[in-house]
């Protein structure tokens, strides 16, 4: 049983180091900041002999002057004074320091043997360090938080991330997708507390319903790879692993001290025990928005509906590419269709292509009628760029877009929308509404079919896995069923 | 010698169809737009027997009562009565027919025969046909165009696109990244004129200096695949191949009649000749900017700079996952970097990780002594996601790229920018701006690192195929140097 509960609750926060300066985008002050805006409810005690006051609240020259003890510990000082600081805190009881301090194994050779002093203080004084070399906890329901830009609102997303840049850079663009955080965790180093104890923890956590993760190195690989399995088979685990190529473990080594991994056997293990792989933290969103707004679906056969012969042909592509079929449909179901969908210029098998996105009424039939032939499992609607003087304006894609949502509610089938972002101001900005648009109405909405497709087929390869691998528990496992 | 000049040349037009009506995106009334708003200088004749005028301009019943023959035809009329048409302009002269018209080999049997009927029609009267089921020409120097949305700025990119909805996708995609088109060919059917003539006609065309194409089947392989070697020779070609895999070739057959190839021989074809494969618009677009605006590395390692450690590691197994080298800096260089770059938390290996970024002179001296090094062919500078209430704002952000500018006017290598368009409205609203910026100081600007490094390679193996094959014209060559 994870016993790190009490990193997420603490009921005072002691942050130690100097006011953040234009040049320090961090520091003390925006973590100050940070507690403050989130409303933070325990005691905040500024911790800094050089200055009386940062940002108008009082400071204590130091750990051992403060009022009581503090549970946790927000370290902004230099490497040099760090020792001395977790010395105090063992003295006052501290529970937890995290480490925003950087210059540690991530260096130099001084700086891991620093590393090493540190560990050995805060284990024989009984204090726990996150870090060094990271943003700590970001836990909304608590208030805890180390950028005031950060969503207040709390969500069932558990990240793990070793780069703090990172964890800002996902959670941000997170945001606006409607996926939100139950806890974050930016854990740089991890000198003491590593990726299997923040693992072991999520695995857990009532609150944390998909694992997210950004991982560079492992500390206790062997660990962290016996508790993977079982994370899988209870949620959702997808992994960024930073550092697959040479050249990113080397930058690794530079930035959080980590040592490199077989990216062959990493794979092969990742396949194995169904954790879900993404290579970009915008594909990890992809993914992670379809866990949240997509309806599973029972395999892996696409049904493709939208207009416009080439992106007809591309989205096919798109969706064979990433690993999803997309049948034929029967003549039966081409004969019912050609009801709907005719003309010259379109096409009832699947892809199908056709004006028909523009008549709703036709769009809703057309979109029930392929959900009741059992011939797919997913529907995938894409629609044509926003084109300068389309007669497919905004406001005749809104009216898709509703059609669309309205059918999807009363439909057996999932139902997923691309709707180009085009690289262009125009284009995206219609996307971002109609976006907005989905999400409110419980989907997801994709910017091009290769995102939509790639996105969807981890999804159901996780559903897969999970299936084949819940169901015959004592027999090996094929990773992809 | 290709003979096709007089296409992009024609005297007079005639628009032969059905005005366009609200479910119509196309038709004749769009195409009568066109012209008009192009400033098309030559005759107009609308043609409808049914309505006395369309948008205002007087029309005439039928071809042969037009007051002169019109050299080029655009043909709106249902399939049904295409022969006659074909025949008339035959009687009359005519020596092009753009024929938007589709329901043919695309559609069905009877179709394909009268598609078959069509061209026979039209080689017994000196005729040539481009589609059908095409959108036809859009050559912005002669005023011809399809859609009045396009622009009306002639540049240097030929694209070839048998699909009509692709090309004006790419077209409009491309407008604000200032990527601008000699000719676009959209050709549908391939009845008549096909893939080798129109790439025969670009690869001569002096007009036309980079050749992009979607193709989703080839009507004379042989003759195409003869092309392609001599072109590449000359010109850079990237080749979206519509169809790759079987669902993909499945909704081809139903969008231009196209028959399937098979990927594994294409691809290595692709290769041998030089030939750089594009996997969706938005990245044929991201191989075109960098041909326009980027000067050819004179080799593949990298250099990156920016500001982040987590996107520092991804950005460098960017780079290395596309193809693309990078070097370990140094120790001399290493020792000159950290007089500019020290402090906790930075790194002045490759990649160099360092706030750097914020302050302009130690940043353009920085970038100075990197290219004087000669360690490296191309500098990359990533820069992190505009995040909210970041001190590193989109004021400080222009700045930046200001001194990256500025420093790649007079340094020998080439550079590139790498700002996170982020798939929200606040980021990717400060990537257009910011990426306007760079085109305007000729410099690309790319949404991902992983985008950038993609990019970038597929323009250094061009490079390198040309290299390697036009010094050893006699020897046979490694597609990939």
């Amino acid at each position: 049983m994870s016993d790190l509960e009490f990193l997420f609750h603490p009921q005072s926060i002691a942050i130690v180091g100097t006011p953040s300066n234009p040049t320090d985008v961090q520091g003390a002050g925006v973590f100050l900041d940070a507690l403050i805006s989130f409303g933070y409810k325990g005691d905040i005690y500024p911790v800094n002999p050089k200055v009386s006051e940062i940002r108008g609240w009082k400071t204590y020259p130091n750990l051992m002057s403060l009022p009581k003890s503090p549970d946790y510990v927000i370290c902004c000082l230099p490497a040099s004074l760090t020792p001395q600081l977790i010395k105090d805190c063992a003295a006052r009881g501290v529970k937890a320091v995290s480490m925003y301090t950087a210059g540690f194994s991530e260096e130099s050779d001084e700086g891991r043997k620093l590393e090493q002093e540190l560990v050995s203080i805060a284990h024989q004084g009984g204090v726990r360090l996150i870090g060094p070399n990271c943003m700590g906890i970001y836990c909304p329901s608590t208030g805890l938080s180390y950028n005031p830009g950060l969503s207040k609102e709390a969500g069932r997303v558990g990240f793990l991330c070793q780069s703090g840049g990172n964890s800002l850079t996902l959670a941000f663009m997170a945001d606006f997708r409607r996926i939100r955080f139950s806890k974050v965790i930016s854990y740089g180093n991890a000198a003491d507390l590593n990726e299997a104890d923040f693992l072991e923890y999520l695995t857990q956590d009532a609150e944390t319903e998909i694992i997210a993760a950004y991982v560079e190195g492992v500390k206790e690989g062997r660990r962290f790879t016996k508790i993977l399995p079982q994370t899988a088979k209870t949620k959702p685990v997808i992994i960024l692993k930073g550092g697959r190529t040479e050249a990113g473990a080397g930058a690794a080594a530079s930035h959080t001290g980590a040592l490199r991994s077989s990216k062959e056997i990493w794979d092969a293990f990742c396949q194995q025990v169904g954790i879900l792989q993404a290579y970009s933290l915008e594909e990890m969103l992809d993914i992670i928005e379809t866990f949240l707004y997509l309806k599973p679906p029972k395999g892996r056969r696409v049904g493709i509906l939208g207009w416009g012969g080439g992106a007809s042909v591309t989205s096919a592509d798109d969706c064979e590419s990433a690993g999803l079929g997309v049948p034929v449909f029967s003549s039966g179901l081409r004969q019912q269709l050609r009801r709907f969908i005719f003309g010259a210029g379109s096409s009832a098998t699947n892809p199908i292509d056709s004006l028909i996105l523009t008549n709703p009424s036709l769009l809703s039939q057309t979109i029930r009628m392929i959900s009741n032939s059992k011939e797919i499992d997913v529907l995938l609607v894409y629609m044509p760029l926003a084109e300068r003087r389309s007669l497919y304006g905004p406001e005749m894609r809104k009216v898709t877009i509703e059609t669309i949502l309205e059918a999807g509610k009363s439909i057996d089938i999932p139902i997923a929308i691309a709707q180009p972002h085009g690289d262009t101001p125009e284009s995206s900005g219609l996307f971002f509404e109609l976006q907005q648009k989905c999400l409110e109405a419980g989907f997801p909405l994709y910017s091009t079919t290769r995102r939509a497709a790639r996105a969807i087929n981890k999804f159901i390869e996780y559903h897969a896995w999970k299936t084949t691998h819940m169901g015959r528990q004592s027999k090996k496992v094929s990773p992809r069923p």
